[in-house]
């Protein structure tokens, strides 16, 4: 994909020429440093471009993206990591990993689910009863919100997989809690906040039979397989799920799919899509005749030509559990589809035809829906939605007895976008930007509120820009929040084909940086990012003076707690305690030593160390692995942990510190001496 | 870290005032869209630089490392993961991470050691004797060559915690091979591969008592404890690693470090430093005084003002395999260091202080040694070093026996350099740059030998450029081989501190692109790349049109074998087999459906599950997994994966399509139907 050197070289022409007679006119000639006159630095510019192949497009596409060594971007942009089971931080608008947080699979880089407490602790909390996990499917982060704005303190991720949630600590980036949802088999409709994080919002995407523990075959899906809208509450104090104070609401088996939290004037609601209300359980197989009997699911699943928007009052529902008016279902306060129906708190509203994102709009009044397989978005009014509840404005009732308001009285306008809607998001000057799918592209258009005069603007399309390839979602820098910006979108792309080198048959993602110019337009394509480390399915992009992360631990701290670790200690406390086969060693790490550096155990002895990083300097990690024992931690600057296991491998195991940290790093190393039960002697 | 606006808005105002004049004299005013009119894109480029605080500087820099959107980065890079266990892949020169492949660790992304026969197979392949390792350190990557030059065939990489190598297939960029190398814990000296990837080297870094199985206290260090200079024998046809043909040599318990093949006038020659000939092993602990008894390690391994480089001719240590002269232990083929010292195949060096690196210039004649604890580099000639064997020149001899070969009739220079030499990297111009670990710096010296002209030249230190922070190891563009590059240079900083915004104590490392100028100098920083994924090591970099990695596989490829796999089957062939309690089952994916997808089992049964991608598309892959049941695999096109598991859990469980991979994607699902061994009904 070579470019044509012809405009470059002109342009490089005319801007010698353009030096020439302006260096004559106007000023100095500087011999081309640049400095102070313009047209040295543009003829080093352009001989730069010309060796490179950059056409004058690509050169502002540089300069937009480039963050010179040492200055930081002006976004972060939280990732999830889709089958990677992990969270990625990137700044924008370079582009560049900041860091990978481990949520649901176990990563040794961070000492996480490799005999360190904290981490060890963390993923045992996330199995579900009798399962083990070691992976995960994130999907959806949500950063926590104060009065519809991201404030930078705490994030949820799901697990689409296994129906799960992580929260994770922004202090210090690391993963805190993992928690199966019950009654939750996978989920996809979430993670969201509510705007001033009360509650963390997921809801089921297949159901399972209800109740937990029930087996049902798929004959009985739609009687007996139920999904759930999970409202789970945000402790204030540290962001912490409190699974005790947490309800659902029962659903029918409609295969959920994305959600988002009213705001503003929807505050108190919360939105749904679904896609399966056919109920299709696929085509099933004739074993005898070694075929198919009916349609996939593919099929099955996108007859109807309109599917469920549900609506959830939540601040209502939060009544009724104080009300008493639940069930236990799974060890969680369930309210029934018939109380939710009977106090008014659940509605649904038609929406064509399998679609994937609902979307709030900035103000909470749109709620737009993607069409996926219908080329439009669909937008509800809220105000409409208010008045048709009011004056129970239905349509009909479902098979489960849930009042339909009625689509033309709800509808504000559908504006036709082009093939394959699946997400929107929004900018502050009363534009949504949806992602095309199939079409492989982003359209852009307008609200129908016009924010500058405050009146009455159409719904119409004003743009559309090319994507490589086959968008999922995308997000606008604080995009979620009530108060977008306008200058940046980031397009998910899931297929990357030929944009990249290549690399063999698992293809990167394709994230792509695109210019909103103010929220004028037109869009303009920044860069490509790959993705080569998961497969991220949806990103929140904040202000990086947001965030506030710890620079290092204070001395002696448990990061899983962040209150002093009770088995802290410091320089000189080292000490080892044994009685009977149980040894406990209370170990430092320090620039370049651990003390005690050798360890004396006897086969089949229980050990626990507890390690204290005192160091109280910025990045001075230090790591500790065991060879052999498939043992490895992170101990950043002031942290304690603990591991405990069974010396059951006798011999001479070197362990050392993993984490590059000194000039005598290589010499930071000990021996972990495992005498046999036999005691054999060495070998003359 | 504000920059001044005042050169930023001079230069732009001399630009504009020059536009205007150069407008007026030279053509035309396009109203700024740039193309054809200099002055017009240089005004744009100005404005962008003045929104952003970029200065000229920061603009050349930005166009210098800016891969417009659909083109190709000029070179791959292949770095460790240091303990993450993994190796990446980035596109320089805009530093952009291409792909990560799993190696050591679990990776539920690529659907390595989550139930798919070829990834458990090749990680359980890697298990010592009685040991389950999940996690490695990845050190040091290496990539195949031929006649000293990067063929972009193989890569091979060392597990530093676990004595370990992985051979990854650049065809499809998997893993296929973990071998747990015998007489060796831990490893740090390579890998290397010799010129014609002959073999790949690795040595052990802390020793072991000897024979495996021993078990011996390090107070028996000197005498038990032995390292391994161990060379894999490369399969030509395929690039596997065959453990019958390699072989080993015994070395005495010195902590080898880090190692190099000899190339041209040194083919057949491999060399390796060392750190400990002090024969540390640390303070030790008085558990009743709970304190440390003597030195620890960093100061007891560095009071030698030498330690040894040992030199192996490998070629002749090939020859005595042959003939016989070895001894089998651990089940290999290992010369002990008597046999070695009589025929003449090893011999050490006194090098100064406790060095780390030893490189080979590109023309194999120097020995380039990196000081750590001495802030010179120590340059040895090989042609001395040959002519010093044949003379048998030797100072005396070590507790070992080993020749060591005169000092000053080996060496041709020493370099001051700077505080902490760690590794040094050629270009092809007769210069050598050297990491400078405390003086965060990279000096760059002339090697000796002017290659322009062919005769001599100085030994001299001729630039340094300050890095950030901390610098481990670097790499120039095809580094390693007989013909590096003369443009970039990466360094590999351990120490990120405040280059980016603060995201946690647990800080990225920090990849620095230095422009070489074309050998030329001075070095010029173009570029910061935080790495916030673990821990690289080293790196080595290829020029990306070297690769020739599939697009695809063929239909029905078994991706471990890459031949076809034995329960490959096309559409139309799905079938399921049951023989009392086992349950087969051969599995169609293609967009958008599994075929069955519904599978019943009862609880219990021993299932296999044998599942064909039979797409044949660029990029479209599948996913598959299971809820609850901890299986995870990414199926690219054409490939075929078997899962076999017991159905332990009863129940209900949805299986689906984890990769996106059409616009009805989320359709792409099924049921797992687990019956309970007691057959419980459902509820009603």
């Amino acid at each position: 994909m070579k470019r044509q050197y012809l405009v470059p070289l002109l342009a490089l022409l005319v801007l010698v020429l353009g030096g020439v007679f302006a260096a004559g006119a106007c000023g100095d000639d500087d011999g081309g440093n640049g400095d102070g006159n313009g047209n040295g630095v543009s003829s080093d510019l352009d001989d730069i471009a010309a060796a490179r192949g950059l056409t004058p497009e690509d050169m502002k596409h540089a300069l937009q993206q480039f963050v010179p060594p040492g200055e930081y971007d002006d976004y972060v942009m939280f990732a999830s990591g889709g089958h990677s089971g992990q969270v990625f931080v990137i700044g924008m608008p370079s582009m560049r990993i900041l860091k990978v947080i481990a949520a649901f699979t176990p990563e040794p880089w961070q000492g996480y689910g490799y005999g360190a407490d904290w981490g060890d602790t963390v993923l045992a909390g996330g199995n579900p009863e009798g399962v083990e996990l070691t992976w995960g499917d994130t999907h959806h982060p949500a950063l926590s919100e104060t009065a519809g704005d991201y404030d930078g303190r705490w994030l949820y991720v799901n697990d689409r997989a296994n129906g799960r949630v992580a929260m994770v600590d922004l202090q210090d980036m690391r993963t805190k809690q993992v928690l199966a949802i019950p009654n939750i088999q996978t989920s996809h409709g979430g993670l969201f906040v509510t705007p001033d994080s009360e509650y963390a919002m997921i809801t089921s995407k297949f159901p399972m039979p209800w109740p937990p523990g029930t087996y049902a075959g798929s004959d009985e899906y739609a009687d007996v397989y139920r999904g759930a809208s999970a409202w789970l509450k945000i402790d204030q104090t540290n962001g912490r799920i409190n699974m005790d104070e947490s309800f659902q609401l029962e659903l029918p088996p409609y295969t959920q799919d994305l959600a988002d939290a009213g705001k503003l004037v929807s505050a108190g609601w919360g939105f749904f899509g679904s896609f399966n209300t056919e109920l299709s359980v696929g085509a099933d197989f004739d074993e005898a005749l070694s075929e198919p009997i009916g349609d996939p699911m593919e099929a099955g699943a996108s007859r109807n030509n309109f599917d469920y928007l549900h609506l959830i009052n939540w601040k209502a529902a939060e009544q009724l559990i104080a009300d008493g008016k639940y069930e236990m279902i799974g060890g969680q306060r369930v309210i029934r589809i018939e109380t939710a129906v009977e106090e008014g708190i659940l509605y649904l509203i038609p929406e064509p035809k399998s679609p994937h994102g609902i979307d709030v709009s900035p103000t909470g009044r749109y709620l737009v829906v993607s069409g996926k397989l219908d080329p439009h978005v669909t937008i509800f009014d809220f105000e409409k939605v208010e008045a048709a509840i009011a004056a129970e404005d239905f349509e009909g009732f479902d098979d489960y007895g849930i009042p339909i308001l009625n689509y033309d009285s709800v509808l504000a306008a559908q504006v036709e976008v082009g093939a394959g809607p699946l997400h929107t998001q929004f900018d502050s000057k009363g534009h949504g930007y949806t992602s095309l799918f199939l079409e492989s592209a982003v359209a852009k258009f307008t609200l129908g509120d016009d924010v500058v005069t405050g009146g009455e603007a159409p719904f119409e399309l004003v743009d559309k820009i090319s994507v490589h390839y086959n968008i999922g979602h995308l997000a606008t820098a604080e995009g979620d929040t009530v108060t977008p910006d306008d200058n940046y979108l980031v397009a998910l792309n899931k297929w990357s084909i030929d944009r990249f080198a290549p690399i063999g048959p698992l293809h990167p993602q394709n994230f792509q940086l695109i210019d909103l110019v103010d929220g004028e337009g037109p869009m303009d394509l920044i860069a490509d990012m790959p993705i080569g480390i998961g497969e991220p399915h949806y990103v929140q992009i904040m202000k990086a003076d947001k965030l506030s992360a710890l620079e290092l631990y204070a001395a002696g701290t448990d990061a899983l707690t962040m209150d002093t670790h009770p088995e802290a200690i410091d320089a000189g406390e080292e000490k080892v305690e044994r009685d009977g086969n149980n040894v406990t060693v209370w170990m430092t790490a320090v620039r370049s030593h651990f003390t005690p550096d050798i360890v004396r155990v006897k086969e089949g002895d229980n050990v626990t160390l507890h390690i204290t990083n005192i160091e109280q300097t910025r990045d001075a990690t230090h790591g500790f692995a065991i060879a052999h024992y498939n043992i490895q931690a992170s101990l950043e600057p002031g942290e304690v942990a603990t591991f405990e296991f069974v010396a059951d491998k006798s011999g001479a195991y070197n362990f050392y510190c993993t984490e590059f940290c000194s000039a005598l790093h290589l010499e930071m190393a000990g021996w972990f001496l495992v005498e046999p039960s036999d005691a054999v002697a060495a070998l003359d």
